[in-house]
């Protein structure tokens, strides 16, 4: 029986009922209290844990589990290096039973693991915890259901947007969310993602119906519907969208399709002011106009845009990338509304691109501004900001934010979806710690007067690793205790990407 | 000491472990398990846990308190006459820490409470528990902040919609959703309500930015903020959003506004056929045309709204009642598609309430439909179903739907906001148990055909009481696990509103 064996003898009732004395986020020890009594039992290592469960899964899996160095330096991190951590293993799920099959294990032994898409997170979600499996979903791309007559499909959740979008296009539907990047909607729901269309369509919240979630015990649930609205108990869907792998993992997704809009119009208008293109866009807002985009790039931003994406014909000043869809008397009304506006803000007039190249040449330019800003100095590593406000506050937010950049000595471009009232700041830094420092620095301000105006430190990227030290300041441990005590809920062996989203602290006991 | 000194040895962090074993929905013991060895504790009784409460609030409260009887009456019951019981007493919370003060008293007596703000719940919501504290919000009336450059407020949560649209009038704002009846916007997020403008605007969980939440602790928390989105930490705000007063206590909204459109438009366009008003509301939603409402009528509830809101030029037959809203070419290009898809499915021609007291007097009717439909039979009463499916399901439901009220004998006017896949009828029944015990049978065969379309219970108007029997069918007892779950944790010992929304049976254990 060896050390183990007065664990053994504990009933699972007991080490149930008892593991909710943990701290949040311990795994070395299991402390027994017992009417006043503790005692401590050391369990096996995660290590030798980690190692049974693979040997089990072997069995079970064979050729899905991989632990060639190159696949296991793929999955040690997102686009963020800093935190990277080789997995013990990445196993390649192809269905909801392997999932399944996968976090029955793991919980049964203690394993924690992470769900990786695409990798494309900045902010360290997909960097594995110690002695972890890496559970990869791309190979789940399948298109489950697909009802165009309600709008709607079912998709695993491995599938890129950009291929959903390819194969429904013959049936004059799409799915909008575009965080720009060619993310998996597995990963876009577990970040609640949005992008350059949030302004029209709304978030991952806003256009998910339901989901499929294998529960770290390995049960699998559906959540949700294929209705549109429904009044009958918690929502569970809004529940895992945001949660980042921490309460489950998604495996399948219904999605709300639109509509290709007859008329689509894109423009481009220049301003000598920043604060003129940011008037512009909160008047926009504050008119009601249904844009479908509404970007900034600043005048740094938009030298490099200009460069790199070969964008003839503009300054390198402060610009505004517009969108306009709908029936074509509508957008001409949105248009008119708009030139309005922007003209008595100071613009410099429209350019317009009306022609479907000239539009995606456009949209690419901008989807493509981190890689303008890397090309700024291509020796250097570029760190995005992810910052939203309240909109009326948008102005007094970049201008601070301005003053910031200059006083760090950083050069860091700026743009964002400003109908929202999120942007983020390219900062370019050295490859070196300082340099790494010097940017987080810049970052800590940044947020720093977002959250002071009402804002939220991330409007689309995430908490994962990035983001945590801000977390208590912007949601108060009020609620980051409620947050943790559903954690303990839904995973009270923390083997769900454990450490990320959610600072140690206290925990919510009713 | 007597016969509560065992428990009173027992330190309140093990009561806390302990009472995680108790069955769900269980008051009367506590069951306290001892490694393998169980014995069961008398508490003291839920009389005397309610008299020591009350004794307590009143030097605290003092005349916040009523036990009047016409006051106990009144908040017996919502609508729905049923489910009727006295509270112990009536509390008038007047701050959000009146209702922190009253929390941490029935925390520690283990005292059940319902909220109440305008008794408007057809499912029995408002219903108190046995020996419980109805605490009524209806005089937190106020408007807290009003950021009209940002569109949105913060208001309390005994605030009404109409009192709130009213009071913003002067600022071009206002708020959308729209259940019909003089609720409260905390009645409206915790059962998540919509109503007829729900297919341009969404529900509550659409228009909610954030909450000021009363925990069964007593602890105050935020969820959200004034952001229109975020990325950071489980989204809470929506898990309260429809939890109908199990999980805390919603005391202020941050709420999304809107402005008034430029053009409204009202039409109406009547159909010999069921089908035809059906199908043409599909495609007008299946073709993306961005209409502000579209009600169905049957020929059955158009006699009764004909007669009893005087609506002179209409004939008894199936109508569809449309509202247009945007710019003005916006709103003329939705016009000319909507009715070319009416005519296209033998539509009888449109006519158009132009003026404001044409549209009033139109959205009157529809919202009288009730007491039109009662006024069919005044001895008799009405019950409202509530069932929502894909909207391509919608025709064969109604179908079905319409030979199970052939087939009961009863008379059952149908309408809904069909735009959604959503449509309620209104059985009319004999004041007797056998008449309610018909009209219940109806409901569950329509519920039935709902389901087995993949559709919902209820599309708005929640669970309370009167819909727990088809959550399992519906939700799955995975999910339903998960829901217990979760209520265990915020709410341990199931003072919150116990009863509700969530039907007896096994919890989920991580």
């Amino acid at each position: 029986m060896g050390r183990f064996s007065y664990l053994r003898s504990v009933s699972a009732q007991h080490i149930d009922c008892l593991s909710s004395y943990r701290n949040y986020n311990n795994f070395t020890k299991l402390n027994i209290f017992h009417f006043g009594y503790s005692m401590t039992v050391l369990s096996p290592s995660a290590e030798e844990r980690l190692h049974t469960v693979l040997s089990r899964l072997e069995t079970l899996l064979g050729s899905r589990i991989s632990r060639a160095p190159s696949v296991l330096e793929e999955h040690s991190h997102g686009e963020a290096m800093e935190s990277a951590r080789l997995p013990g293993a990445v196993i390649f799920a192809e269905s909801t039973d392997d999932v399944s099959t996968v976090l029955k294990e793991c919980h049964a032994s203690r394993v924690p693991l992470v769900a990786f898409g695409a990798g494309t997170s900045v902010e360290g979600h997909v960097t594995p915890p110690e002695h972890a499996i890496s559970l990869d979903l791309s190979r789940m791309t399948g298109i489950v259901e697909m009802n165009p007559e309600d709008l709607d499909c079912r998709v695993q959740a491995g599938l890129t947007r950009q291929a959903l979008n390819t194969q429904i296009r013959d049936t004059g539907l799409f799915f909008p969310v575009d965080p720009g990047g060619e993310a998996t909607l597995g990963g876009m729901c577990a970040t609640r993602a949005s992008g350059t269309a949030a302004v029209r369509y709304g978030t991952m919240k806003e256009n998910v119906l339901g989901l499929t979630v294998v529960l770290a015990t390995g049960e699998v649930i559906r959540t949700g519907g294929r209705v549109r609205k429904s009044s009958t108990g918690y929502d569970l869907t809004s529940l895992f969208i945001g949660s980042e792998g921490t309460l489950g993992i998604i495996t399948e997704i219904q999605l709300k399709l639109h509509g290709r809009p007859d008329t689509l119009s894109a423009a481009v208008c220049q301003f000598e002011s920043l604060n003129d293109a940011v008037q512009t866009a909160m008047e926009i807002i504050q008119c009601g106009i249904p844009i479908n985009r509404v970007e900034l790039m600043d005048s740094v931003q938009m030298d490099a845009s200009i460069r790199y994406s070969k964008l003839t014909g503009y300054r390198p000043l402060t610009t505004l990338f517009f969108e306009f869809a709908g029936a074509p008397a509508a957008v001409q009304e949105q248009v008119t509304a708009t030139q309005e506006i922007a003209l008595a803000n100071n613009g410099l007039g429209f350019a317009w691109a009306e022609s479907a190249e000239d539009r995606a040449r456009l949209w690419k330019a901008r989807h493509d501004a981190y890689w303008a800003a890397k090309a700024i100095d291509p020796t250097a590593r570029v760190i995005s900001t992810d910052c939203i406000v309240p909109i009326s506050r948008l102005g007094e937010l970049i201008a601070g934010v301005s003053s910031d950049i200059a006083a760090s000595g950083l050069r860091a471009p700026l743009l964002g979806h400003v109908g929202d009232g999120n942007f983020h700041t390219l900062i370019i830094t050295e490859h070196s710690p300082e340099g790494y420092a010097q940017a987080l620095d810049l970052d800590r301000k940044i947020v720093g007067r977002a959250l002071a105006l009402g804002g939220s430190c991330s409007g689309e990227h995430g908490v994962g690793l990035g983001k945590l030290e801000f977390l208590a300041q912007e949601h108060g441990e009020g609620s980051l205790g409620v947050m943790r005590a559903l954690k303990n809920t839904m995973d009270p062996h923390h083997i769900l990407n454990p450490g990320k989203l959610l600072p140690n602290g206290p925990v919510y006991r009713g």
